[in-house]
C-alpha cells in the first residue's frame, strides 16, 4: 500500500493555533534604571539571525512593559532555570502596574552593562538587546532586536576551557501550557554524521 | 551592602551571540508535492503572534530549501521527539541538493492538507503555514508566516477530554549545541497563583 496517496486517518485537523513547542520561558527586564524597572515573562521569543546576532520578543500592547520597551527601545532577556519556575510563572500572570515584581519574586536586579535596565542576578545568562524594528501582527507586536551584550554567570563557565555549560543550571522548558525541567542529554549537534573509530 | 550599586564580579561579558535557549529543533518540510519535497532542520523558529496564530522560521539563503519556500510561499513545521533526534540532526547537517532526505532518514512524507508540501508522519504535530513576509537580516532571512492548519497525531489525544498531551511523545529540546529529552513536569501555567484549599 502506498501511504503517500491516501489521507492519514490518524491525524486530527485543528483550527490554526500556537502549537510550536518546546520553548524557553524567559524573564524580560526593561526600564530606565535598577530602581525604575519591570520584568515580564515571555515565551514568544526566538533567535532570528546568527550574524548579526538578533532575536525577537512578541508582547501584547496592553502589557505594562510594552510602552516601557517602546520608549527605551531596549530590553534584556534573562534565561530561566527550574529553580526560577515559580517566579517565572508569577511574573507572567501578574502585572507590574499592580506589583513590584522584584520584591514579590525575590529576584535581584543588577545594573545593566550596555542597557540602562537591570538584568536578573539569579539568571544564568542575560542577553542585552536594542530594538531595531516593531511590527504589529495582531494580538502581539514583535520587537525585532539586536544582541549587544551577553552576561554569563561565571559559575557555569569551565575555567580550563572557557566553555559555558548551559545544561548545568537546569534550564526551564515551557511546553503547551506546562513547565518542565530539561531531561537527559541525547547528543551534540552533528552527532548523526560523526565518524566512530 | 547594596548589591544594586556595584558591578557583579560573578558575570563575564561576552560578544553578542545567539544564546537564547532552550529551543525547539523542528523539521520544516517544503515543496510542491510529496514527490517533489525537501526537509530542513530549524531551531531559529518561534511563535510571534497568538491571534492570528503566526510563527517564523529563519533560514540562510544558501540552504537548498530557501528558494523552494520563497517560490511556493508555504512550509510545514513538524515538531520533533527524542526518537527523531538522529533524523533531526542529520537533516540539519546534510543538504537536500545531495541527498533524498526522506530515503536517508526513513521519515515518511504524507500529503499536506492545506499545503502542497507534505508533512512528516512520525511527527506528533505538524503546523501548515503560509508565508506573509520575508525580512533579510544578515546571515538569515526571516519568513514570517500565518498558521493555516494544525495536524495532530490522534494517538496523543485523550479521547475523553479531546486534549492533546504534548508531553507524551517525548519532545526534543535543543540547548546550546546539544539535544536533550524533556524532563520532569514542574507545574501548569498559572500554578504560582493557584489557591490551595
Amino acid at each position: 500500500m502506498n501511504n503517500l496517496d491516501i489521507p492519514n486517518p490518524d491525524r486530527q485537523s485543528w483550527r490554526p493555533g500556537t502549537m510550536l513547542y518546546p520553548l524557553p520561558a524567559v524573564l524580560v527586564t526593561c526600564g530606565t534604571s535598577v530602581e525604575n524597572s519591570n520584568m515580564i515573562t515571555v515565551a514568544w521569543t526566538g533567535t532570528i539571525c546568527s550574524d548579526p546576532a538578533m532575536l525577537y520578543i512578541s508582547v501584547r500592547p496592553s502589557r505594562h512593559s510594552y510602552p516601557i520597551i517602546k520608549e527605551t527601545m531596549e530590553f534584556t532577556v534573562n534565561l530561566t532555570t527550574a529553580a526560577m519556575a515559580r517566579a517565572t510563572d508569577w511574573a507572567g500572570v501578574r502585572s507590574g502596574s499592580q506589583y513590584n515584581k522584584w520584591a514579590e519574586t525575590g529576584l535581584t536586579p543588577m545594573p545593566g552593562q550596555l542597557n540602562a535596565c537591570p538584568y536578573i542576578k539569579e539568571s544564568p545568562l542575560s542577553i542585552e538587546c536594542k530594538v531595531k524594528q516593531i511590527i504589529s501582527l495582531g494580538t502581539h507586536d514583535m520587537f525585532i532586536a539586536e544582541v549587544v551584550n551577553v552576561l554569563a554567570d561565571s559559575q557555569y563557565i569551565n575555567p580550563e576551557t572557557g566553555a559555558f555549560d548551559m545544561a548545568r543550571p537546569g534550564m526551564l522548558v515551557y511546553c503547551h501550557g506546562g513547565y518542565y525541567e530539561m531531561g537527559d542529554f541525547i547528543g551534540r549537534f552533528g552527532f548523526s554524521v560523526k565518524k566512530t573509530r
